[in-house]
């Protein structure tokens, strides 16, 4: 028998902050998946043999008394089940990423009959299936059903095909499939009868009365999912900087003439590439927690989702914004650490590979951004519903621009570092945004009587800048207040290095604009760059604290170049970097080493 | 006996255009590729398998008659031997990623003795190894040897160690590995003598005096195959866009309410996705070319290659942006293409995969953009070599970027569409920046004393962003020039509005810059991005002919979403769209219909 792996996982206020209400049980998975051999890293699998083994991991987990009491609470809507869900999703997604998405989703997503890519299609018994109900010879619009689509052996009823899509980039682990119906009959029970059923003599019945609205009703049933993703998401980040900082810390490459060859973190390029990233990660974890706590307090308060548009919009928003930083954040990880960085072994391909579809599935991003955008609106149409839109559109836009910029600036240029004014920035911007979109659409439609579709179709670079603006807005402000809320004085210390950074690399990107709305000078604009070059040198010791505290058990990193030993690919190995890499006041005592190899 | 595919080439003036000097040589190749059942895309090959095929495809292209012309040409350095090998390469890396990097490099790379990721490492029987060479105790500096590493049979030498690297994030059909050689005895003769040879008494000859000289003079060699990965990284480029486009003008997603959905191309997010990297491509089309016509002038003149600092700089530079630029492209085409895009029927996640390590190898990205502005001080340097360095840094920056602006900047807000306004705008970023950059180490060497090293450390994000400044306008200034000699006045039009899509595109990356030097003012900025949304729309019919003119053989397509049936996967069949979507004045009967199927 081996001996069990060290996972080498620490315990300090941060570990516990950035970790936080469910920490424990987030350490509960992290020992049960690193002490199992079944989810050692393999790549070396033919599909049929990856889809198996998948297969395996999902029963092993399945059968943990954890996951049990997890699915029992989903049942029971205990409060915070969400949120519990979502950090057991992503600290399986560290673990393997096939197995996170194969089957622990909140809610089994329906999907249209004709449409592809169902998860599980080519080993599941049961297919949960999005139709239009026709009743009495009268459509009552998309409902779901629960179709059987294999008997106890495996075997398709009749009627049912089922397609196999075989090689995908990553997540080889999932049998994504295509099911045909033709005919096949199902109970009247069958249908999932929440928002509609149908008596026995084939009277339909809702609670719903307006078509459309039911089809919305049934479409916030994704928002769930949807967070699920930027949990994972957000897995493969933390993952992905972990390897590339520590190796960053570790390997040598150029210097001064004579001396030693500097670490690569030393390098300007590598911590600019490497720290706004690790910036992120820490303020998605912030944000992604608040929409899990807001989707817990709605669905325990027997709220119905759609009508929370804000949470809607923040979902939505959340799932494209973090599913792009990441492929982005893994893509500098990879390059960062140059060819090591694209073998196998050393994790970070595989996970791009595995993660890169998240930006389309679960809805395509650039489609969330217009929900984000459709929500904002929907939302302050709602609270003005006295009025005929037009006027409303009107006056909104008509509020103009001017005034905003009034009441956010009264910054000098010296003022670019404080928080306040990036937050005020970031919120200057997404009003503006809003404001002038909603201009452009009410003159594209009410002056110039283009057809919907066509004026908001040709806004949809406008749309989209102002739904990350949104994102951005809430993302730096619940950064903001997590670090406000930090118990420990160091901690909250750290937390707000990185807070400035974030808000900092915000205004960075987003410089042009405001330049062309004048709310940055040039001066105050070269400054903010500055600024950016500063604070990601200045953070780049700190960030081996940050890593540290993420708590990944070293079984799911794997990675040689991140100093784990393996026994296949001892040629990659390069020793961890030491917590405190120059000697310094105030190290404590209890943080975990990690140098420790499996 | 299969028939054979019809592979959809064509023939029209724009193909000619495109593929330059040696399009009817790329025919033939492309033919005999499309037709050799070897090519057909596997994916569901295991590691040793890939690897065999591989073996295979190259032993069949080393076969063909037209590539041993093609290595007759090089050994006896033929005039345009390099640019005929360059578009050998772009066209094999279009049928298989794998076979153009394994073998077919111009020079073969030499590789240090303890370094990693040799290509060819568990199947070769010679490498060319980089060693350090003591000769009567004294080091001259590393030196190129040939040191036989197998027998006959493949059995490894004594002292020599091979270890596999077995599994990367693609190119699955080249065999890296490690090469560890413990006290290997290689004759005398096994030394390339270029450059220093060892007389049979022990002592040293070599023509270039200065150790450092001769090392530069070595890595100069370098350059062939660092232009060869432009090359490769265009045709993935070129297929990718090619599918992605295909398929947008095929499937339908939303639409005006109760009408028809539309193609996705007419999503505005979809054309200002694509439309830009497609000018992008384009752009490098030419710009590569050129680079090859000056590698081919040096040799066939004798010149030695390191003192070709302008084309060092260019080939360096042009390798950095043109793989980066793939990796975008290729990630956009993934996201535009939805969860087909990751199938791997569809290609693109596995040109992805492939194409991924263009950016760190043949020298990591971020390292060739410091070798760009190496080259470019150098030039200027060697152009005043009567002055001392110091005079020269201090003249040089104080010369400021005031006058330049006055030089260059003499145009009102309605230019900014005029190609003339978008090249003086790159030029004067060029240049502002070198001038910068030389002003600021100048202050941290001169005044401030710090080491060079940490002076240039510290100014790294400005060496990368005036290094890529100087290719972009190298870049541009080619695409100009191939516009104005087409001798086409249709397909020069055509040409004309991509070019200025790719300059707008330039000017509105970098126009927080501009705005920053003053050189744009808000308004002419924001009519930038109007431009840039326009030129995207008005563009997107025309690109179905750029695209029919790469003339990529169906074999290589193979992509159902893009129009080819294939056996495997009917369930993702697009019908291919036509040239012309809407019927349209001077349709040109010659155009080849891009309907056909496999």
């Amino acid at each position: 028998m081996e001996p069990a792996p060290d996972l080498g996982l620490g315990d300090s206020s941060l570990h516990r902050y950035l970790d936080g209400e469910f920490w424990s049980l987030k350490n509960e998975l992290r020992r049960l998946l690193g002490g199992s051999p079944l989810f050692r890293h393999r790549f070396d699998l033919n599909l049929d043999e990856m889809r198996a083994l998948t297969f395996q991991r999902v029963q092993f987990i399945m059968g943990l008394p954890l996951l049990k009491r997890a699915i029992q609470e989903q049942a029971e809507k205990t409060k915070n089940f969400v949120s519990r869900s979502l950090v057991i999703g992503e600290v399986l997604s560290m673990a393997d990423m096939a197995t996170a998405v194969k089957e622990f989703v909140i809610d089994t997503p329906c999907e249209n009959a004709e449409k592809m890519y169902i998860g599980n299609a080519m080993y599941g018994n049961y297919a949960a299936v999005f139709a239009q109900l026709i009743t009495k010879g009268r459509s009552q619009g998309p409902h779901c059903f629960i179709v059987p689509v294999r008997d106890a052996n495996g075997s398709l009823y009749p009627g049912v095909t089922a397609i196999d899509m075989m090689y995908k980039e990553g997540l080889h682990g999932v049998d994504n499939g295509i099911l045909i119906f033709h005919k096949v009959r199902i109970p009247r029970e069958n249908l999932l009868d929440k928002f509609g059923s149908v008596a026995p003599d084939g009277r339909y019945h809702s609670p719903i009365k307006n078509k459309s609205a039911r089809f919305n009703v049934m479409l916030a049933a994704l928002t769930p999912s949807r967070l699920a993703v930027t949990f994972q998401a957000l897995g493969a980040m933390k993952l992905g900087l972990t390897i590339a900082i520590r190796y960053s810390h570790s390997r040598r490459q150029f210097g001064p003439k004579a001396k030693e060859e500097v670490k690569i973190i030393e390098h300007q390029t590598q911590t600019l590439r490497l720290m706004p990233h690790l910036a992120t990660a820490l303020a998605l974890t912030f944000a992604s927690r608040y929409a899990g706590v807001l989707l817990d307090e709605d669905i325990f308060h027997g709220k119905e989702l759609v009508d929370s548009r804000p949470l809607q919009a923040l979902v939505a928003g959340l799932k494209a914004y973090s599913t792009w930083e990441n492929v982005s954040c893994l893509q500098d990880c990879r390059e960062c650490t140059g060819g090591m960085g694209y073998m196998m072994e050393n994790r970070i391909s595989g996970l791009k590979c595995d993660a890169d579809v998240f930006v389309t599935f679960e809805g395509d991003n650039v489609v969330m951004l217009q929900v984000v955008v459709r929500e904002l609106l929907a939302q302050r149409i709602k609270q003005h519903q006295e009025k005929p839109v037009s006027t409303l559109f009107r006056n909104w836009a008509e509020s103009g621009s001017d005034k905003l910029r009034t009441s956010f600036l009264a910054f000098g240029v010296d003022t670019v570092g404080n928080l306040t004014f990036l937050l005020k920035a970031v919120n200057f911007r997404e009003r503006v945004l809003q404001r002038s979109l909603v201009a452009r659409i009410h003159y594209k439609v009410m002056t110039k009587r283009e057809d919907f579709f066509s004026a908001w179709n040709s806004c949809l670079h406008h749309v989209a800048s102002l739904s990350l603006a949104h994102i951005h807005r809430v993302t730096l402000e619940q950064f903001w207040l997590a670090v406000r809320s930090c118990p420990d004085q160091e901690d909250q210390a750290l937390l707000m290095k990185f807070c400035l950074l974030y808000g900092t690399k915000l205004v960075f990107q987003e410089r042009a604009w405001y330049l062309e709305h004048k709310y940055l000078t040039p001066t105050a604009s070269t400054r903010i760059r500055s600024q950016l070059l500063d604070l990601c040198d200045s953070v780049k010791d700190d960030a081996l604290r940050v890593i540290s505290a993420f708590n990944i058990p070293h079984t799911s990193l794997h990675a040689p170049i991140a100093g784990i030993t393996t026994a296949q690919a001892a040629w990659a190995f390069y020793p961890a970097p030491p917590l405190q890499p120059q000697a310094r006041e105030g190290a404590r005592s209890q943080q975990p080493k990690l140098g420790a190899k499996l």
